[in-house]
């Protein structure tokens, strides 16, 4: 393997000055900057992604923008855990750095001004949601033409990038799977409406339903915030209803463990008396009594498949799509809760 | 409160001069810079703390670097999503961004170009171990007074700053309880002895013990390596040492449910046939069959007490500590598994 010194013989500079043109330290003509950068490149020298960003201008970093929720360990949530993972599995394989941020929804984040400081060369989106706020610094973003990407939230800009799984579908099979086991009066604990993958999910349990001749009663669809506690308290009005319900679709595995716990502590036998379906297939799903049947979802892909193509289009910008628009499939795994 | 305008009055430049000190922005003659920041100080403009590092040529960044496991989700456990909750809480309430980086625990990471390159103010060093590569990377860091954390782990060195769990005392407290429920056969299964934190536990386990007037029987005591899939294959010589065995003492709650999914399957009954003790507290701790008796440890505020630290002393060098020792107590949580 070529080393430092092969290099700086090459570009008749000292062994220092290779370092510190490859770490960006420090001021630097450009002659020997260029002169150093070339011998690098026609010895094959093995240039670390980060000390060529940092030579090209660079900051070498993916920012990655998360809500803040007061009170919620985030990293501590399935979802954004292993959306996280994936990307930074792609961030450590093309040896970028992740800079994390929060951003408070209700006010439009200045996603713009990380780019312009160089604190980021490109950004990830997660958690966003339908209100104006989120809407408007993601539009700004997308206006200016930066390289961005929104994971599993749609909005209406198509220059927008979005990576998402497909809920409406993962939805579909999930009442599907209810209806064929001859349950049709079918609960849904759903989250909220603000997110467009909530929607999703309320438009695949409709059409589930409608395919197969029951029309969607309002009063048994409930509504939660995806948290463990908001499950629990459903129980309540879940309970109050069981007499017209054989099962229950609930919008992730964190609610229907509250939901179980709840409907247990107020006597029901799971699944006797009602068959839960739940959403994710997070590592809990396979551990509780009795175990969830749940829609698996792609997100440690999702995360990692975002995250290489924005870096793929900030090495590559010509042959590289400038929107990203992709779409992962679900997969149905079926466990105890239904009945099985 | 202050606005963008009055500052510009009393600076004497116009608004966007202020906005681009504040966020850095472009190349800046030092007196115009001088003279905006002393004017925003004057009036108390409330300074956003990455617009001012950024205006002291910082880069705003705290650094995090994990190592980097082929194929583990690191995110999704629950050790590092807690402490990189807390530290991401610290993080987010002093208006800096976190910079995630990955290192090869093989070979000894250059920490030190981070912060020369501008790319970090502080760093926290995740899930580091005694092997020589590590010990090097962080004694460099050390020896050149930069400001660090290593987080659960514990070095000779006393220039190394830590923030850890007390797992000696946990571990005690956890064997002590299933020695005052009478059971005296108490084997272990450990993590590897790599990590100080795992030497701790059985400092404890064998303290218990002989406080107890057991000898330590090294036939009982089982290694894996943290993850559900080891806990899992720990089950085949336990299983075989059951005879032998009231209870066992498992170093984290993954390992202790892959035990407990490897025992069932082999037709033993939990816990009559078998007590288990595990550790952390992790979210699954309470929703398996039967919920884990478990050792809580307080990861969130270790990382968050670390950030705060770290950041403290870049905000006020003169009056912080140059170096951090803190250790944080652990909790025991009965439940089911120790056969309350």
């Amino acid at each position: 393997m070529t080393n430092r010194k092969e290099v700086a013989k090459l570009a008749g500079v000292s062994e220092a000055t290779v370092s510190r043109v490859l770490n960006g330290i420090g001021p630097m003509k450009e002659s020997t900057r260029d002169r150093v950068l070339e011998a690098a490149k026609r010895l094959n020298y093995e240039l670390n992604a980060v000390a060529s960003s940092f030579a090209r201008g660079k900051s070498g970093n993916l920012g990655v923008v998360l809500p803040y929720v007061p009170k919620v360990h985030l990293f501590s949530t399935y979802y954004f855990s292993e959306l996280l993972s994936g990307i930074g599995e792609a961030v450590r394989s093309k040896g970028y750095g992740l800079l994390l941020m929060f951003r408070d929804p209700a006010v439009a984040y200045d996603y713009v001004s990380l780019y312009r400081t160089q604190r980021v060369d490109a950004c990830i989106v997660l958690g966003a949601s339908e209100i104006d706020s989120e809407k408007e610094g993601i539009n700004r973003l997308a206006d200016e033409g930066l390289p961005f990407c929104v994971m599993d939230q749609r909005f209406d800009n198509p220059l927008v990038s979005i990576v998402a799984a497909d809920h409406e579908q993962g939805s579909y099979e999930a009442v599907r799977h209810l209806l064929d086991k001859g349950f049709k009066r079918i609960g849904f604990l759903n989250g909220s409406p603000q997110y467009s993958n909530s929607r999703d999910r309320m438009t695949g349990y409709g059409r589930a339903l409608r395919d197969a001749g029951i029309r969607l009663d309002e009063s048994i669809v409930y509504e939660g915030n995806y948290s463990r506690t908001s499950g629990r308290l459903a129980a309540i009005p879940v309970h109050r209803d069981l007499s017209r319900l054989d099962a229950i679709f609930v919008s992730n595995d964190r609610m229907a463990i509250g939901l179980m716990q709840g409907l247990r502590e107020q006597g029901c036998r799971l699944p006797e008396d009602l068959k839960v379906v739940a959403y994710d297939d997070s590592d809990a799903a396979s551990v509780t009594e009795p175990p969830l049947t749940t829609v698996k979802v792609p997100f440690y892909d999702m995360g990692r498949l975002a995250a290489e193509k924005l870096l793929t289009r900030l090495m590559d910008k010509e042959s590289s799509e400038a929107v990203i628009n992709e779409r992962l499939q679900t997969e149905l795994k079926i466990r105890k809760s239904s009945g099985d």
